[in-house]
C-alpha cells in the first residue's frame, strides 16, 4: 500500500496510473502537480488525484511514491527543483520512452541518491494526451520496461514492479541501451514515419484532394500523427543516436523497395512483401495469444 | 437491375459488390470466374455468387456488366480471352487500384470496343483477402472513383454509376493521371512505408525483442503490412512512376525530419508535429462529417 502517491504530470499516463492504483486500492492519497490548472482541475472532477498543489515541493513532501510523468526534456529542471525536498524512504520512478538520457540527467542532479530512483516504461498509450484521455485499464495485459540501475535496492525495484502489476500489466526488466534501441524501432521509428507522411502529402498541391481520397488504411497508418508533439520532439532529441540508426535502416529499406519497382521486379516485391506479411500476421497472432493467456491467468 | 453480372475474381472486393447488389435487389444473376475453385465454391456457399465456371467465356456469356476484380497485371491475359466473347450492349468495368495501365491495356485490346469499358476504383478494402473476407457493406458510405474514357457513353456511365450507388457508395469522376497521383500518395505510398517497416525490423538482430515490445500504434501503423503480397507488388508497377515521385517526396520529407534531429532541433520538430497532428485531426474529422452527413440522407 502506497499512503501518498505524487503524480508529477498528471496527463494520459499520469492520470491512468493514478486512476488503476486507486481502483485497486494500492494507494491512500494521489496528490498531483502539473503546468496547466485547468487539467488538474479536470484530474480532481474525474476523482483522478485527491489534490494539487502549483507548488510543487508540497506534493512531494512525505510521499512514498513520487511518479514523473512529463514530456522528457522537464526532467533536469523537475529533478533540480524537488532534489532537496524527497524523503530518503521514498521512490522515484518515470514512464518516459527514453531511458539513457533520463538516467544521466537523474544521476547529475541526484548524485549517491540515484538508489532512490528506478526508471521505467510503460508500453501502452494512445493518441490522445491529457487528463480526460486517461483511464484505469490503459496499462491491463501491457507491458512495463524497468531499467534497474546497479544503484538501486531490491526492495525498491519489488514495489515498483508490485505498483504496476497492481495496475494488470506485466513487468519485464532490461538494460538501458536494449530498451532506447527497441524503442526507438518499434515506437519511436513508427512515429516519426508517420508524422513524416501527413507533413509530405501535407506538401503536395493536391493536398485537399489528396486527404479527401485516403481510406481507413490511411487513417489507421496515421493514428500515432496525432500524437502529443511536445511529448515526441522530447523522445527523439532525447533517443537521437539510437533514432538516427534506425531512420537510416528504414531509408535503405525503403530503397531496396524503391529499386525494385525501378526495374520492375514483381517477384522480389510480391517476396518482400510475403515475408513481412508472414512477420506481422505472426506478431499479431502471438499478441492475441500472450493477451488470451493473460485473461485466463 | 443487371440481368447478369459477371465477377472476374471472386474476391474480397468482388465478392463484396456481388453480395452488396444481390442485397439491393440490383441484378438477378451472379456468374463468378476465379483461379481458384475453392474459394468459388466458398462464394457458392456463402450465397455471394449463383454459379461459376472456370471456363471464362461462359461466365461473360450474355453478362451485362462484367466486373474485373483480379490482380493489375492479370488485366492484360483476362481482356485477351474474353475480347470477342463481350456482347455488344455489355458494359465492362473494374476495381483496379491505378488506372493509367489499365486503360492502355484495355485500349490495346479491346480497340473500337472500348468504348464498352469504363474504369473505376472502390475507396475500400481491409488486408483481408478471398472472398471470405467479402461483406455486402465494405462501400457504405464510400467513394467509388471513375476515370470515364471519352469514348464511353453517357448511359453506360450511368449504369456503373447507379451500381455502385446500389451499393450505398458515393461517385467521383477524375482524370486517370489525377487518380494515379492522388491514389500514389495517400495509399499505395502508405502501404509501401507499412511494407518496408516491418522488412526493416524484421531484419534487425533483436528481431523477436522487438517485436515482442511493440504497442497498439505500431499494430496499427502495420496494419496494411497484412494486405495481398500479389495484388500490392501488381499495384508498385502498374503505378511505378507515380509511386516513385511520392516515395522521394517522402524521403526527403525524413531527411528534413533526421536533419532536425541531428542539430537537436526541439522547436523544429514540434512546429513540423503540431502542423501534421492538426492536419490530420482535420482530416479524421472531416471524415467523420461527412460519414454522418451520408448517414442522415
Amino acid at each position: 500500500m502506497i499512503n501518498k502517491l505524487a503524480i508529477i504530470g498528471v496527463g494520459l499516463i499520469g492520470g491512468s496510473l493514478a486512476q488503476s492504483l486507486r481502483l485497486a486500492g494500492a494507494c491512500k492519497l494521489v496528490s498531483g502537480y502539473g503546468r496547466n490548472t485547468e487539467n488538474l482541475e479536470k484530474a480532481i472532477e474525474l476523482g483522478v488525484i485527491d489534490e494539487y498543489f502549483t507548488d510543487i515541493s508540497k506534493v512531494i513532501f512525505d510521499a512514498d511514491v513520487i511518479v514523473i510523468a512529463t514530456p522528457l526534456t522537464t526532467y533536469g529542471p523537475l529533478l533540480e527543483e524537488i532534489s532537496h525536498s524527497i524523503k530518503p524512504s521514498a521512490v522515484i520512478t518515470d514512464v518516459g520512452s527514453a531511458k539513457k538520457c533520463v538516467i544521466e540527467d537523474a544521476k547529475k542532479i541526484l548524485g549517491k541518491n540515484i538508489q532512490q530512483f528506478i526508471p521505467g516504461h510503460p508500453i501502452a498509450g494512445k493518441e490522445k494526451s491529457g487528463v480526460s484521455a486517461s483511464s484505469p485499464d490503459l496499462f491491463q495485459n501491457h507491458m512495463v520496461i524497468l531499467t534497474p540501475l546497479s544503484e538501486n535496492l531490491a526492495d525498491d525495484i519489488q514495489m515498483i514492479s508490485s505498483m504496476w502489476e497492481s495496475c494488470g500489466a506485466n513487468i519485464v526488466t532490461m538494460s538501458v541501451e536494449h530498451h532506447d534501441l527497441v524503442l526507438a524501432a518499434t515506437s519511436h521509428l513508427p512515429h516519426i514515419l508517420a508524422y513524416s507522411l501527413v507533413s509530405c502529402l501535407a506538401k503536395m498541391k493536391e493536398e485537399d484532394d489528396i486527404f479527401k481520397y485516403s481510406a481507413g488504411g490511411f487513417k489507421d497508418f496515421t493514428r500515432i500523427a496525432s500524437s502529443n508533439p511536445e511529448m515526441w520532439s522530447d523522445i527523439c532529441i532525447s533517443n537521437q543516436n539510437n533514432l538516427l540508426q534506425v531512420i537510416n535502416q528504414y531509408k535503405a529499406q525503403l530503397d531496396e523497395i524503391s529499386g525494385m519497382i525501378k526495374i520492375r521486379d514483381k517477384k522480389g516485391l510480391e517476396d518482400l512483401f510475403s515475408k513481412a506479411k508472414i512477420t506481422r500476421d505472426q506478431f499479431v497472432e502471438q499478441k492475441t495469444t500472450d493477451f488470451n493467456d493473460n485473461q485466463t491467468k
